[in-house]
């Protein structure tokens, strides 16, 4: 028997089997709905209202409030179908449409910045334009070999000439439309020069190319002009994958427990295809004239973009595919535009440090400086590089995507309704918020928990363990289904007609995430016998970087207490480090050897990371010495610690 | 309106449009029907009988002789269905199951012969069996790196390593299917070492080839132990485009004007597909472990095998796409055996002169040798080449098809049916014939057509023109429905129900068929200052050569009147040179440098050609002081000249 279930507020209508899950008719519908697990059935994340009909409800209750319960909310993953529905996406479970992402610095510094790190416009891929003669009964070579003749009289080495099928084929035809006149972009792999593609006429200036940032959370593209290096339009889009799994293991577990592979690198070849379909149609670019993608993400990204198998990433001894990917074919991988284009991936370093810390060093510049520095970006993952002109190590702490919002209650990312600052009053407990986009709240952004959990702490609503302090008598403290919780927003402030709280659980994981990204830098650092004092620079990378209120960072000992002045905001370097490596043919090649030169420490075997990692469960520290910044605000406050 | 036609013999039905045209409805009923023009209307090839039902004729009669009319032949390609038809495709039309067709010398010969022209079991694609060490967490390299440093190890230089996307994506299942115990199949293009595939485990002896031949009439499949040069098996089959038309300039004609690129490529590529198929199931060769084909074939052979456009081969200034192929993947063209599998096609050398000449001249030798030789391939086409170590020229004589069959009344092939020696008594005029299979004859093939025309010359039958003598009063002398005609089998005799004739016009062709060979050479000859009497060796290659009567071609002048030792068959030696070429990547080099010598002489628009073709249209030639030989036996017969 079939059912019919509606989903509103899109008003997205599926027929699906009697008895059908009710998570794979959301999918089926084509409808986002919140899911960190994938549709696992364990981040009980996928909440929608049943307003008429009849679902199994399964476990859904475990995940509910009695209220929310009383509401008719269900987790879509754990019911069944039984009559027609129409069912509600709530706010809470919604994509929102105005978020806030960090395209980069301004596009008109980018160029710029990519000229003082040495770049220039000689990209990869070249175009030349050629004016062949005709042949005649006497000069009647064929047309493959007249081409190789002026490529050579051009001054290429065209000894090893290769052009694909799809050139070969259509050789005779652009020849002669263009009167044998044509432009020809081709490049060198070893001694070969490769006939990309060719157009008739002159087209060297009609040359365009994109670059990526394939971020598991958000996905960056750029068209760019590549005779001028301008960038003509910036897009950025939620990577679709989110809903198969929040994190990267998810997404492992999703492409290859759960057959999803394919699926996965549909998703994110789809948004970058419509993403850049935009930007060239915006921008009047012809779609067939963008020849060059250069992609950087993280290591599961590349993998899933590339559509290859993920699986050894995720098992001990944590082993990638690949580290340094071919160049391919656009197409290969699903790509509408110009079908000839190539796809190159900055270098991965191993299988949790990516192409966008590649990217990242490279704009960094920390790789050929004098004075060692610490790079890290901040995103879904955190990954951190120590080093200089002379070495460079770096490790990823599994920090977990707390700060993104997953396994916290209230838990979002930097979008419409976030709270993204909050202030308590150390006399009062009462809250001061700023939501983003000046809304009614629906939860709390990164800053927003830094700031929840550096207030709560300073004004002694937490302890150094990030245990709710019930004796203090603040009525925003109250006991809740999980425990503890602290109220930030009562139910007539939000937007969702629910309390936004802050749980003991939700303190726990941010500690725990805050403590590994530390115990990262602290682990690197040791690992070189140096300390924090022989750090010259601390940059810090990453969407969420860009709004990490540096002060409150140290003062939950996120980031170590050093002058603010050492701290430096890079923005989106995944993104900016692609732009470099596809303009610049000689700042891709110092992308490959910065990845060949990383030195790569395995912090979840490392025992010296545990123990770094367990004096960082406290807030700042256990040794509040290493914060004397914290700790003079906690004397000026007068507060025992 | 839809109607039903039942073709027979083979019983096939296809439901058509009323009015649809019955060549049409042939080819949708998958049948086959002769046709030289490909169903333009033009050939007169393709006759059915009309067993049951109505068609509009159209031009029909035109190409049939009263009595066919009577007994209902039409041409498919001239008449419309009316009604519900039962169609036969009568004797004549259709193609023979048994025939005779030349795959060179005997297989265990060949490889000898391979040897002998300074080859070896050195193929472009190589094998490398590595144990690879497996990851540990302190040895953490990507599969990608771990490979690469493996292969460093071997001896190769891998530092310009490539892969393409499918072996990429297998790349981690095979490492661990096979306990990083790998075979690696790979080949150099430039300075980059390219892997092509890999196998789990120990696979470098499980090596398989394929040396093919693309022949405008048949096609030649060897299948080839890489190892062991061993040829396991051949196979040939007449090449399905000629459904589409006779020779290359109809088939060009299809490709461009009537859209049928894609479907000569589909047929030639089926053909090769299917007996390599049948040829590796028989010989328990794994179809995924051929990886390496080599072909030869004409230069518009070579371009429907690509699907490459052939337009501009036949206009004038005759140029085609390519005449060094690039190496592609077998998959981008339609292989179904490995999908890595690489083609790799004899190079051409002009338009008219194919990689098939370039194959025969690498088995010839004459482009080592001291002495000038002559070599000629007799095939569909006709293409010289003469030389010596020093210098190489060549030449295509448009003899036309007509020694295939094609514009001979009744012209075929030489199979099964087909009169293929002729004797005719000077006194009677009376004729003795043998034909292929011992059977009823049903036509003339190419052998038999020599005989005819020299028995017909020598016996008085015919003058030095090629006109009948009427005068002599033979009763095998007729006046047909175009001209005059000698009988060559009665009614009673063959197997048509009708008389097999040669007619004025046939004898017409033939003349102007045997007449551009001869000027070919002449030309060739003359364009370097030498004469007959220069040539050392005169070397025949090709299907139809095979079975040359020397001294009757002598006798017709459309061979040189040389010693008869001089001459010597070389057999099928483009299928000879694609194997060569297959197992020796010296000589596959080797072939190039010898496309690269050809000098290539255009006859096309040469007045010398001109005036020797004009002298040539006499039997055996104007100058008979030229033909000593055949002078001789006309003065022992007594005859004048």
């Amino acid at each position: 028997m079939k059912r019919t279930v509606t989903f509103l507020p899109d008003n997205a209508t599926v027929s699906v089997d009697d008895n059908a899950n009710l998570y794979k008719a959301v999918k089926a519908a084509g409808v986002y709905v919140l899911s960190s697990c994938g549709g696992k059935g364990n981040c009980g994340k996928c909440k929608v209202v049943i307003k008429e009909g009849t679902v199994e409800r399964g476990k859904s209750n475990s995940y509910l409030s009695s209220e929310e319960i009383k509401r008719g909310y269900v987790l879509a993953c754990h019911s069944q179908v039984k009559s027609d529905l129409i069912v509600e996406i709530p706010q809470e479970s919604r994509m929102q449409a105005k978020h806030k992402i960090a395209t980069g610095a301004r596009t008109e510094e980018i160029m710029k910045l990519m000229q003082e790190a040495g770049g220039c416009l000689e990209s990869r891929i070249s175009r030349v334009y050629l004016e062949i003669s005709p042949p005649t009964i006497d000069d009647n070579i064929a047309d493959y070999e007249r081409l190789r003749r002026a490529l050579d009289k051009a001054g290429f080495d065209a000894s090893h000439l290769h052009m694909n099928y799809l050139v070969l084929t259509k050789l005779p035809h652009v020849l002669r439309e263009g009167n044998w006149k044509v432009t020809v972009s081709a490049f060198n792999v070893g001694a070969v020069l490769e006939v990309l593609d060719l157009y008739p006429g002159e087209t060297t200036r009609k040359r365009y190319g994109a670059a990526v940032d394939i971020g598991t959370t958000t996905v960056v593209v750029y068209l760019v002009d590549m005779t001028t290096g301008r960038v003509l339009g910036t897009s950025s889009t939620y990577n679709s994958q989110v809903k198969c799994g929040d994190d990267v293991i998810t997404r492992i577990v999703y492409a290859t427990e759960r057959n999803g592979l394919k699926e996965l690198q549909d998703l994110v070849v789809t948004n970058i295809n419509t993403m850049l379909g935009e930007l060239a149609e915006k921008n009047n670019v012809p779609p067939g004239m963008i020849d060059y993608i250069v992609a950087a993400g993280n290591t599961t990204m590349t993998h899933l973009f590339y559509g290859i198998d993920p699986q050894f990433i995720r098992e001990e001894p944590y082993i990638p595919v690949a580290t340094f990917f071919p160049l391919i074919r656009g197409k290969s991988i699903g790509f509408r535009i110009d079908p000839q284009a190539m796809v190159y991936s900055m270098p991965n370093v191993a299988s949790y440090v990516g192409g966008d810390i590649t990217a990242g060093v490279l704009v960094s510049q920390i790789h050929k400086q004098e004075a060692v520095s610490l790079f890290i970006d901040i995103g879904t993952n955190g990954e951190i590089v120590l080093g200089n002109k002379d070495w460079l190590v770096t490790a990823a702490c599994s920090a977990g995507p707390a700060f993104e919002g997953s396994g916290i209650k209230f838990g979002m990312r930097a979008m419409e309704g976030a709270i993204e600052e909050v202030e308590i009053s150390p006399k009062t407990y009462e809250v001061n918020y700023r939501v983003i986009g000046d809304v009614k709240p629906i939860g709390i952004c990164g800053s927003g928990m830094i700031d929840i959990l550096a207030e709560m702490y300073l004004c002694g609503v937490i302890d150094q363990k990030g245990k709710i302090r019930e004796e203090i008598g603040s009525k925003r403290i109250r006991r809740g289904e999980n425990g503890l919780e602290y109220v930030l927003a009562w139910r007539v402030e939000s937007a969702i007609n629910k309390e936004i709280v802050i749980t003991e659980a939700d303190l726990d994981n941010l500690i725990r995430a805050k403590a590994a990204i530390y115990a990262g830098f602290a682990t690197l650092l040791s690992h070189m016998s140096m300390g924090f004092g022989d750090v010259h620079k601390l940059y810090i990378a990453g969407g969420f970087g860009r709004y990490i209120d540096v002060e409150r960072a140290i003062t939950i000992g996120m980031l170590p207490d050093l002058p603010v002045d050492k701290f430096q905001f890079l923005g989106n370097t995944s993104i900016m480090g692609a732009y470099y490596g596809l303009l610049c043919d000689r700042l891709r090649h110092e992308a490959e050897e910065i990845a060949k030169r990383m030195t790569y420490v395995e912090l979840s075997v490392s025992h010296s990371f545990m123990d770094e990692y367990m004096s960082a469960l406290f807030l700042p520290h256990t040794n509040l010495n290493a914060f004397p910044t914290v700790k003079r605000e906690l004397e000026e406050r007068k507060r025992p610690v």
